[in-house]
């Protein structure tokens, strides 16, 4: 049970989606946020954004979000959900490119504080490509699920532990985006 | 000088207002989020909610938000400046409410982590009158506080400072908001 009443039934509408229908007026900006950082057109993937996105979600230890975008990102990927977990083990062993490898280190320093971010991770990613919109929105995909998942765990909502119980909303995603 | 070529000067566009200008598509929906958490109708005046985004934005060290949100606050608080020093130094001395007490050590708990938030500190608040909207968006601004810092140091933003650097955003999100 969440901490407020959010009026919907929890399991049907676990993790964010409580809030998202108890708070319409902010679920807008942060479906909107979403959409445009994980979805919209963008040199990098849409299942790599995700993998960002599970990533940091994994290292913040919410569950919902971490099962969610790992689903999301396994959908979206060749590899599947072997390498979601790779990668959320270890992104340095995991058979991804070394851009993405830097750039999932600047995520990691992101979960920690904006302030673990150094121009020596910066220069990392550049050395392998990364352009500066790849670098910036690293940066605020990182920053914006150290939000989500404190805006999910803070509220106390339920997350099914099931990883089958977030295929539906994978399909949902892939199909017609975060838009509201 | 900021990691990546904002394509501003950073003297004229600090903090997170260079990264708005690089990348309009993502200041959008966080102008149009910042818009409904501190600057919508509400039953929490604008300026205590201006004060749990400063307070959360000292506690992650993020000298352009804290500095920024202080001064937002400070002009629309009858105390002030002086207001916001005692509730950054330690809110439970401050002379505010016992409700913004309780919702301040919610936002606190939400910085460290969305795990932090306690039963018990939800019911401390709802015991001195908080309402489930007020929590939902104590928990969403301390978030929204942990992207927004993570945001402007992730990417190494010039902060000015002088407090009196920050007064003319002050006066114009006061007159305009946070609309873009």
């Amino acid at each position: 049970m969440a901490y407020i009443d959010l009026g919907v039934n929890e399991e049907e509408f676990p993790g964010i989606t409580g809030p998202m229908r108890f708070r319409p007026e902010t679920a807008q900006p942060l479906n909107a946020l979403a959409e445009v950082l994980l979805r919209a057109p963008h040199s990098i993937p849409p299942g790599e954004r995700e993998l960002i996105a599970a990533y940091v979600s994994g290292l913040n230890d919410c569950a919902f979000c971490c099962s969610s975008h790992s689903a999301f990102a396994a959908v979206q990927l060749d590899a599947g959900m072997s390498l979601v977990d790779k990668v959320r083990a270890d992104p340095d062993s995991a058979p991804v490119s070394p851009k993405l490898k830097a750039l999932l280190h600047i995520a990691g320093a992101v979960q920690q504080s904006g302030r673990a971010v150094t121009p020596e991770l910066i220069d990392a990613a550049r050395t392998e490509g990364a352009t500066d919109v790849e670098i910036h929105d690293t940066v605020l995909i990182a920053a914006a699920f150290c939000m989500f998942n404190r805006y999910v765990d803070g509220l106390g909502t339920f997350a099914p532990e099931q990883p089958e119980a977030y295929l539906p909303g994978a399909a949902r995603i892939v199909e017609h985006g975060y838009g509201v």
